[in-house]
């Protein structure tokens, strides 16, 4: 027998994966939440049906939307603020930079959070680090509300479907642009650059309506086709594409050159993003 | 009602698209061959069921092996060589370049190009140019035995399974050192750096045997999941990575910043190149 999970990544369009064996699923009060045994990906987190992450290819979405931004941070990076990322991987990469001295991570979802440090360890364990504080709460009303500044915001979210939509409005981005210091920076996750051709210069531009400088990068991660993959970055003061601290040893797919050629983009993203969707 | 197509992309992993109308179907002396028309990516061409092309992301493929090499090459670039690639869309990148003279085409299944002409024009109407000639034979055979001398051998091939596994050999490569001028360059399509591990970096200790520069570089290929696309080049003189011509107006992949972009390869790649499997 062959047991295969499928997700709807665009109308259209599935990726299906043989699953050896689920190991946890359940119905949480925001979502449907499993842990599956793939045969391609190791462990997979999904919700509501959608690759969150998975062991194999993991570190590449986690470095990505991680060391760009510290990397290309040239001041002071002290406090750092997850919205989402319950799995803990992208903290994980976050605490691998030894000057950050507080790196808060607001997750909706508590059962997320419990899942992962269960069979996820090699991820969430970055929570038991003592400057990691688990928050569990509504990311866009902490970032509202809050009250001190961060250095960076990191939204590690799911699609812009659900309980995360939020997470793309150009109101979430005045908050976390006020949440950040003067020379704070916020990156987020923002879908498929080819499958959301009008999705993604929508994200852009509420992004770039928010902060003086905005980026798109680029990334090709497995577990969520599509091509490239696209995060964007908000900064007060500096350029997210120029690295300039040193990273982390031990990376696997975050290096200087890699960071510099996320930036490259190829005309067809360029010409998207000039002409967002009125 | 809802119909879908299924690749079985590698071991445990599989892609689907919904079909609207299966256009075209045949078995072939060498293969399955289809045409689909597709939601997501309008017509798609399949052999043996995974798909080669489609109309919607062909752009990214056909101009990220015709135009890095091309682009790259420093010296007379009059006369091209393609292997496979029977629905014509390397060879009109190909003839983007002016300074080219003769475009030969050598597809192994006729059948290919004649349903290419009448399924995909846009791609296949490269074959009208006075500079291109088709020959249908066997690549192999073909390259082993050709007299003359080109300056570039694009092998825009199916995967390394059936008809085309002789095309990624060490044999291959050999000739194709051999049928190429003092200053030639040879590019292959060589799988995904995510999924194929083991492979990639096979096929690259191949290249690099028999060229005295190999360089592998990397695309997002949305019809291709798997993340990172891989391209191999062996080059008799000139650095692949360094475009110096410049490209055809008009590319919505293709740029110089995209192509130096192409070959900073993640430190999993760099690791698994530096280790192919004996």
């Amino acid at each position: 027998m062959s047991v295969w999970f499928t997700e709807d990544q665009v109308p259209g369009l599935r990726l299906s994966c043989r699953v050896s064996r689920v190991l946890h699923q359940e119905k949480t009060p925001f979502q449907h939440l499993a842990i599956l045994e793939t045969e391609v990906f190791g462990r997979v987190l999904t919700l509501d049906g959608i690759i969150q992450t998975t062991e194999h290819d993991e570190f590449i979405y986690h470095e990505l939307i991680a060391h760009v931004a510290m990397c290309a941070h040239r001041g002071t990076l002290r406090r750092v603020l997850i919205i989402g990322g319950g799995d803990g991987g992208t903290m994980r990469q976050v605490l691998r930079h030894r000057q950050v001295t507080a790196c808060h991570l607001v997750e909706i979802d508590e059962r997320v959070v419990a899942v992962a440090r269960e069979f996820l360890p090699a991820l969430s364990a970055a929570m038991d680090d003592p400057r990691a504080k688990v928050i569990i709460a509504d990311g866009i009303e902490y970032v509202r509300d809050v009250q001190e500044a961060y250095d960076l915001i990191i939204v590690d979210s799911t699609d812009p479907i659900g309980p995360a939509v939020g997470l793309f409005s150009a109101d979430f981005y005045a908050g976390a642009h006020r949440a950040l210091a003067v020379d704070g920076m916020c990156v987020a996750q923002t879908e498929s650059a080819f499958h959301n051709a009008r999705l993604v210069p929508a994200i852009f531009a509420r992004m770039a309506g928010n902060f003086p400088i905005a980026r798109l990068y680029l990334g090709a991660i497995p577990s969520y086709p599509g091509g490239p993959w696209s995060f964007t970055v908000g900064s007060k003061l500096y350029d997210p594409a120029e690295p300039v601290r040193p990273p982390p040893g031990d990376l696997r797919y975050y290096s200087p050159d890699v960071h510099r050629a996320a930036f490259a983009l190829p005309p067809y993203v360029v010409q998207a993003l000039a002409h967002p969707p009125s």
